[in-house]
């Protein structure tokens, strides 16, 4: 056995033992250790750089690596075999996703308004703000001699008569605690519960002079990032919001490398424990410490995230969903409960999945599309969820088509060397001088915080202004030098936002030709899926009423840059509306409201899937928008009057 | 810490370590080691007796040890401390209770037929043998890329149309092997199911080419003995049958003690260990074994116990039955599921639990009197449960009254030195000759079975010829002399019918005056609530036109001597019917039939209760039964009239 010390930049270590031959990756991950690993280990993506500090290590060569960096001990962790003790450096800021558990500050109310908003919506379109979930209070007689009615059936004789209803199910969890509830309240209780016209079914027991929250719990599960809202049933009250990276980043960065992942011995189970034990649990503790209630007060939860994430999530293979013909397990459950599954809630909490619409547009999209509002309207609207992959949904009151193109993760960050998500540090808007070329920027925070990164935001607006500014070509490459445009010794150009000095960091936050071009794709995807699927429909951008903007790319999206690269349609800017984590807010309604979960199966059921690789045009689409702003200028009638201004 | 060694007949040893000043019993309990506590462990009852064989220990001297037996090292264990390393013999033969689990041998079909018999009777009288599990056979069209549905909807599409049903539910059990088995199995499967006229619900799914049989298993949960039946739940076929001593025996022999033992703190979670994990878990596995099934295809389960021991079996707190005004926490419950107790079952296999109809007449006796059949007829007849508590039940079609009186564990032969369960080794029936007092017996098991004790029936023989035959006379004190009639040190008399040398175990078989007088009290509790019974109704002996005798008492049970010493009424005894354990056997048609279910909550509710410490009389009928045969001969003409012949 072999001892393997992981030394972190905070000055702390863990600790791992292993034995000869063991690869250094998979040590890591048993221990727990995050390293980034996009492509799952496979040598191709060189991300999971780690530095020698002490011992050896037996790793294989790759391109990603130069000499000068072999020299200075850096080494793919995916590559290296344990020969000996050894003590490895994991460089923080090479995680661009990593973040540590984060419970917003709800205090100042601008996370709350999104939640708000979308309620008040709702409920304009004539969808109830009701669920099932109810807090009563019933006093009985306690028994004596005579009246020697057993406890379970005094209480449900007691429920019914107040609710009149006929059917009261008393599960095993509360049939538990009930004769001490009841003794200790002298038979005065309040009681949390379910009623539906057929039956009562009773969550919970307390004395009746304690104060009782129905609590529920809404989850956006991220391929990359996991957010969660506590809230209270009854109104509908943000407890408290937190966010985490998802525990499964350390099995790959994107779902086919997760699947592959799952579908090693007990890869299945390794994968739900990354996101429910060691995600979504230590989320949910949090938050209820924050809140200052119980976790078995949470009685109902609602998960919304992609296909693959809730097949994960509920521990199902889900391996056909990347094989052809593509098939998920389900679309929709109804059987999940939280003992199915160990969620950290109440025992017979159930679970809402939100619904799957296809293989690849999951129920973060069917969320999504609820919170979007396209479905209220006779005019025809667009919705983009810009995550790890892309999704549209367009459509009217009378029909919705939906769509997928892989846009990778470059719009939270990943693929992009400075990448992060839109959390405190990252560089979130952008303006370049165009003579002198010096950046000015505001970073995510509180004021004076130091630049880290570049979440999605940031990144369009330096190659925004690096476009307009004339410092890059239509094709992401460097045209002008100065001091804070570099190049290296194989040509690659880079511009540099923020030195060393400057930044939060040990080094320069900068974006390089590979991150433009990286970040290129992504666009160039998102806008080519687009144009395919109105041309699909023969329609053309005009039709378009409304665009929706969804995702974890940063609320300071300026939709004026994201328009001047060539992602979105260029189409009166007053049209773009920035709706935040649209997974979230939709699974927070459908938890909220009964009426709003059966309104999104039926969006979801009523959804009509294109296959973009299914149409001839996709790729050349792809190809022509894989510039800035794109090979057909006339396409974007505005950027071409700009420039023309500009180079006045 | 210090280390106690516990020896066994056997040569086996399990050792413990524990501190100075533990209590020897609290160590042999927290070791797993039975030890006989009838009393709990308050040094009230004697038998918890083991022999010091190196070191010492702190012992509280109490009456039930002589000096003799104190030199040769015999202690209580709940009396003595540790205060050394130690070893301590625990004796084998003091465990009347203790009994290895057991597979019955099915072969000959003795076993079978008491359940066969059931069957015949239930549906003579209307009652369909019919459940909801159903085993069906789908074919699907494998998934293409036109026909794309997930496998959840798909399989639900086949199911629905299938049986013509609306809504399918396929629970997460199911959910997690779906992908797997349908493309395993080419999209061509079997599934089990309860189909109910609203719901469709799948337990389990195989491929279709896999032979699948629906199992169900009934559960006769004893205060003393758990016993149970592995079932067909198609055909009502017996594929295993296996018996144990309840584990809980450890924590005291009567429900009033497991209560106390079940409030100290944990003790609700080792009452219910004892019982589920240690008892029917490890009985469901040998069954399991035995008839070449995997543990999940149980399906359905059904317990039948007095209301303490389902209580207790549910881990539900039991405290508020022993204390007025004596509330059970339920009568009835559907909402006990397998995984809510940690059966080793099918997760999702509702556990049916045959109804209590009071705190002291509990689910044993419900189910019970369904297989009693009394209720199915205008005549009077009488159910008599011979458990550690005595029940009665006595009625017709058109009313039923229950009570209970507390008989001790005499009829499992506890409380009597040499008594035993009716097991291999133990006397079964005996007569004695008048003149040389030679006893001839018959014992259970294999032929040439050497006696290691006494059961039930075999104690009624014994005390039956004695006093038939002017040994004892009717206080049970010993009144001839003879080679087998033997006076101790105190003037103890006692009778051995099978003497160390012919007995299967390393001393006499006999019995003691002690034994005689517990026995006499145990009978005369019977006689005296029938008496009281009818009493109470104006009834008398005549109107009874039938007598249902259950318990394990043995099936050896010769009813005139029954009647011969007092236990029951001498009336006809063409009248009297050993049933078996009419508990297993009604926890066996509640699970076959769902009508039988039914019945039987329909029975429980409508059973009246005697509280018979209520009624004046019965302190006075109790004492007068205390007698053999009583002290009113005028009660038992036909004794009489044999005891005449008899001197002649």
């Amino acid at each position: 056995m072999f001892k393997v010390t992981f030394a972190f930049g905070d000055g702390s270590n863990t600790e791992a033992f292993c034995h000869e031959g063991d690869i250094l990756l998979e040590v890591a991950r048993g221990a727990n250790v995050v390293i980034d690993t996009p492509c799952s280990g496979n040598g191709t993506c060189g991300k999971c750089l780690v530095r020698l500090v002490e011992g050896e290590l037996l790793t294989k060569r790759t391109l990603h690596i130069s000499d000068e960096e072999f020299e200075e001990g850096w080494r793919l962790a995916c590559m290296s075999r344990i020969c000996g003790d050894v003590t490895v450096f994991v460089p923080d800021i090479a995680s661009a996703y990593k973040s540590r558990m984060k419970i917003a500050d709800l205090s100042s109310g601008k996370e709350i308004s999104i939640f708000n908003n979308a309620k008040s919506e709702i409920e304009l379109a004539g969808i109830e703000l009701a669920n099932s979930l109810d807090v009563v209070e019933v006093d009985m007689n306690p028994p004596t001699l005579d009246d020697n009615m057993p406890d379970s059936e005094r209480l449900a004789r007691a429920l019914r008569k107040y609710l009149n209803l006929k059917k009261c199910t008393i599960p095993y969890t509360v049939l538990r605690e009930l004769p001490d509830v009841l003794r200790e309240s002298n038979f005065s209780v309040k009681c949390v519960l379910r009623a539906t016209p057929n039956n009562i079914f009773v969550y919970d027991i307390f004395p009746k002079e304690k104060d009782v929250v129905i609590c529920g719990l809404a989850v956006d599960i991220g391929t990359t990032t996991v957010s969660a809202v506590l809230i209270n049933m009854e109104n509908g009250d943000i407890l408290a919001k937190s966010s985490a990276g998802n525990g499964q980043i350390r099995y790959g960065a994107d779902v086919i490398n997760r699947i592959i992942e799952s579908r090693k011995p007990g890869g299945q189970q390794k994968l739900q424990d990354a996101v429910i034990k060691e995600t979504i649990n230590p989320m949910i503790h949090q938050m209820c410490r924050h809140a200052g209630i119980q976790t078995k007060q949470i009685y109902r939860m609602c998960i919304a995230g992609n296909t693959t994430m809730n097949h994960l999530f509920a521990g199902i293979n889900a391996d056909p969903l990347r094989m052809e013909p593509y098939i998920p397990t389900f679309f929709k459950t109804n059987a999940l409960f939280a003992s199915d599954v160990g969620v950290d809630i109440n025992w017979d909490a159930h679970i809402i999945v939100a619904p799957n619409a296809g293989s690849y547009v999951g129920g973060d999209i069917t969320a999504g599309t609820l919170v979007s509002m396209i479905w209220n309207r006779p005019e025809f609207s667009l919705f983009v969820d810009l995550g790890t992959n892309g999704e549209l949904v367009f459509g009217n009151e009378d029909f919705l088509m939906s769509c997928a193109c892989s846009a990778g993760p470059a719009f939270e960050g990943g693929d992009i060397s400075c990448g992060m998500r839109a959390t405190d540090g990252a560089i979130e808007a952008c303006t370049i001088d165009k003579e002198t070329m010096e950046p000015t920027y505001t970073v995510v925070g509180d004021p004076g915080t130091r630049p880290v990164g570049l979440c999605g935001s940031g990144i369009i607006d330096v190659i925004c202004e690096l476009f307009m500014k004339g410092i890059i070509n239509p094709k992401g490459k460097f045209i002008r030098e100065g001091k804070r445009v570099r190049h290296d010794k194989y040509g690659m150009g880079s511009y540099v936002i923020a030195f060393e000095e400057d930044a939060g960091s040990p080094r320069d936050v900068e974006i390089t030709e590979v991150d433009i071009d990286n970040f290129i794709r992504a666009k160039g995807a998102i806008f080519s899926a687009i144009q395919t699927m109105l041309g699909s429909l023969d329609f053309d951008f005009s039709m378009i009423e409304d665009v929706y903007v969804a995702g974890g790319i940063g609320s300071g999206i300026n939709m004026k840059n994201a328009v001047a690269i060539g992602m979105f349609p260029d189409i009166s800017l007053e049209k773009y509306h920035y709706i935040g984590n649209s997974s979230l807010t939709g699974a927070y309604l459908m938890l909220l409201s009964t009426p709003a979960e059966k309104k999104t199966y039926e969006l979801a059921a009523n959804m009509t899937y294109l296959e973009l690789s299914a149409v001839p045009s996709y790729m050349d689409e792809f190809v022509g928008a894989c510039f800035l702003p794109h090979t057909d200028a006339s396409l974007f009638p505005s950027v071409e009057a700009a420039m023309g201004e500009n180079s006045n």
